[in-house]
């Protein structure tokens, strides 16, 4: 499977970029707006191509097919994910100040996509059946981010700021339940206390593996 | 909103229901099975018609329009999953041991979904966005059900099982956080050990808020 192998999309200059990136880009943007409403189940190359003003076969000549275009999204939101959640954390100091700006940013976009959907939480449940490449590519992410979630967690261990026997995978599985439940109660109950509720959570668990 | 008054569908043997009451109670199954594999957008008169070898005309004379039926299925998985969850846990002693069988019975609930879906879990996707009365049913189930974890909470805490000052729905927002967790990993991620991190995160969560 093809992995986004830069942030190209993010973090260059739109001047910077070919004209025919320019307009892959824009496309992108445009489909991944379509997905966060629509679920990815909901994105075709005729409605991306109707939003984007442009004639089929010009999203064609970007994209070869419907499938394609679904697994470019898939990476494309794991790419702003990374540059909203992952790569601001890497500057808080290695151990637990890290494992809480990983969480601490994973909340603010969670929330964020409270009012848009989340392509990660929509698409775990479209495509928890159905097999092929978009699941592949979706699985890739979430997993990817899961391991990036439990060297954070090993790491604070070893600095001796959580138990030295801690296990990392169950702890990364109770911050991402927190994640989950926050998601579902904001955006399918729209409670207003959920984000504190999400917060206290994870405080009660760091308490609870600290030695 | 109608809601569910008994539990006929589920308790009553069937020699003891009419024809008519017979017939609609077939057909609900069959949208059941139906909602469970392709959710509740996938559900629609001429589909569940087909299922159950019947004209449309002949589902419509029991469901008079496509909303009418998704409604009935989610009032009827709400009677099942109170029949397999709820009900049974009545059985325990009140306090700590009823919350542990709550819990319990939603994990094997939840497990058995693993295959067939959930439709609180996927419906709650489906319509986080889309108002209107099939949106109005399925919150009031997952909010009923909330209820009457946060009461079993907090006759725990009355009963000294759990600390006085509880913040019961602190507790159901994290009890409900590990079961999403875990249909997430099982269904989505197809993770073995899913059921034993949720069943220790609780353990956990229990032995927290313990006095």
């Amino acid at each position: 499977m093809n992995q986004p192998s830069n942030f190209s999309t993010v973090l260059i200059p739109k001047a910077l970029l070919k004209k025919g990136e320019q307009t892959r880009a824009s496309i992108l943007i445009e489909a991944l707006a379509i997905a966060n409403m629509d679920g990815l189940q909901g994105l075709t190359i005729a409605g991306v191509a109707q939003r984007c003003a442009m004639s089929k076969s010009g999203v064609f000549s970007h994209f070869g097919s419907r499938e394609e275009l679904q697994i470019a999204v898939v990476q494309e939101y794991h790419r702003c994910f990374q540059a909203a959640v992952f790569t601001p954390a890497m500057q808080a100091k290695a151990g637990l100040p890290r494992l809480q700006a990983l969480f601490d940013n994973w909340v603010v976009e969670v929330t964020q996509e409270v009012d848009v959907g989340s392509i990660y939480i929509s698409g775990a449940v479209e495509f928890d059946e159905r097999e092929g490449p978009v699941r592949d590519a979706l699985v890739y992410s979430i997993v990817t981010w899961q391991a990036a979630l439990v060297r954070a967690a090993r790491a604070a261990a070893l600095k001796g700021h959580l138990l030295a026997d801690l296990d990392a995978e169950q702890l990364v599985f109770e911050i991402h339940a927190l994640i989950l439940a926050l998601h579902h109660d904001a955006r399918f109950l729209r409670k207003i206390m959920s984000q504190t509720r999400a917060k206290m959570g994870f405080e009660r668990l760091i308490k609870n593996y600290s030695p």
